[in-house]
């Protein structure tokens, strides 16, 4: 790598403290914050939520880079221009959210919110408790995050259903696709675990509808909803109405509608909402930053870059 | 086991409704829930935290089973007939444990609790993680609920320490034995999970002077201690002080000095502390009644018995 050329790098960030990321990325190439439309001396984009219209402006740009697994950020730029769009895929984002799903299905499992509440009323009292292998999760979306996450769950003995918008099928998961496949899929599970990437297909598919499909007559006392993928695929009333009304028993949500999550959502105080600051998998710029060094350095070499994002699917 | 004939059995039981071992029971056998001294019809005693004295004067007693994983509850009796206990030993027992410690571990290691008190003040934070990889859970006592539990662990991508008595070597776990390996087991480990049967060799051996050796400059931010175990394998007090002056940062503890909990522990509402009323691995009637059925068939048929207890070692 220490062949190729120093390079001009726009780091465009919003809603986030870019300082480790310039820090990383300057090492090797040099890193500008802001440029003006016309600017010929940047080379590559690297954005988390950019400023729209900025990167078409950008007459030598070669590839544009995100920051964090998920690309809809960059798709909100409706002016974007003809070049390759690369994704991170790292090892640690699948580790990390691999964690944060079987967190957040042992936690319901376990009745964590249950024995919180006893604990601030000095109850000493063991609840019926089912064993994992009477209780099906179901996955959307079974991309690499999904799949880790299902062989972890398995290898904790849960029941692993899978859904997914084209068959995928995945050994030791029970498989279902297609508009057609959801409401067995949801039928069949007891606590939902939303990976999906946001597109136009997806947005807003976590309403009341899918989530009256689920089964709440389980050992659990109730459905339960885990979201780790993106905000826009929940509509935060719906689930608000499904937890009031029973259809829900509890929720983790690491994304919303809006982030930061606004602090007159009725979600912050609600007492069976777990809400945590998109953090569920942290894309760590330690690990991300010489994944990405090295997609530049094939590039310059004239290789194929890895992880394209496919404008056509949107992800 | 139809050939075999119908057996009169001592469920004693204190602290615990026996309601549904009773039921189980009693289809196969009869059950009474006392017995006067000299009592000549009863074969079996099935107990939890008996009466003390009572096994010893049932002339005709062939054997004893304990519910739960634990026999210290037995030994407390020091005058115990010469029959053979048995212990129950259930895929399920460490199909619960397992779950019970990944959760507690993941809990921590995720940072549940300042999740909880962030959200509780609608604060959107995101702070430094670590990875499991980065992240050392030592386990002490590896016998099947703690090798179960390494497992587990070990699939998730934590690194696993293991402490025992006697060397016990385990493929994936960095292992240390006895006394003079308990300093370098607890310098290389941020998450202390205890799974030791309580002795006399065991009891107290969670004090502050062991807590102390744990490693505190870590990604966690402190260490952490995990009791799933005996009550009686920890000090409170040494606890309570190590969590106020920072050699602890958190603990789960499932299991106490005096069950149930005393209101007037100051345990119930430390805000670095989670409690959950020894609900670690809940002895589920349903699958412990048709093991020990089994192992009675075995001594009617002249077979011997499994699981047996060692009345040298105490477990």
């Amino acid at each position: 790598m220490s062949s190729s050329p120093r390079r001009r790098i726009l780091l465009s960030v919003t809603n986030y403290n870019p300082r480790r990321w310039h820090e990383l990325l300057s090492a090797r190439h040099d890193v500008v914050l802001d440029a003006e439309p016309g600017d010929p001396t940047i080379d590559y984009a690297v954005v988390w939520k950019h400023k729209p219209g900025i990167l078409s402006r950008l007459p030598n740009l070669r590839a544009i880079f995100s920051i964090g697994a998920g690309v809809d950020h960059i798709f909100a730029d409706t002016d974007l221009p003809d070049v390759p769009i690369a994704r991170v895929v790292a090892q640690n984002l699948s580790q990390y959210m691999t964690e944060f799903v079987v967190w957040r299905v042992l936690d319901h499992q376990r009745q964590g919110m249950l024995y919180r509440a006893q604990q601030g009323k000095k109850v000493w009292h063991e609840p019926e408790q089912p064993p994992a292998n009477e209780v099906a999760v179901g996955i959307m979306g079974l991309g690499q995050l999904g799949r880790a996450a299902a062989r972890a769950l398995l290898a904790l003995g849960f029941k692993v259903n899978g859904w997914t918008r084209t068959p995928r099928p995945m050994e030791g998961v029970t498989c279902w696709d297609g508009a057609e496949g959801l409401p067995g899929f949801l039928n069949a599970t007891d606590i939902l675990v939303v990976l999906l990437p946001h597109t136009p297909a997806t947005e807003g598919i976590i309403d009341y509808e899918l989530l009256r499909r689920l089964r709440r007559d389980n050992g659990l006392g109730g459905a339960i909803l885990v979201n780790a993928g993106r905000g826009k695929l929940q509509k935060e009333a719906d689930i608000l109405r499904a937890l009031e009304d029973g259809t829900l028993k509890e929720a983790s949500l690491d994304v919303f509608e809006r982030e930061p999550l606004p602090a007159e959502s009725p979600l912050w105080e609600h007492p069976r909402v777990f809400v945590t600051p998109h953090a569920a998998a942290t894309s760590d710029p330690a690990h991300l930053v010489p994944l990405m060094l090295e997609q530049m350095a094939r590039l310059e070499r004239g290789e194929p870059m890895e992880n394209l994002v496919d404008r056509e699917a949107g992800y």
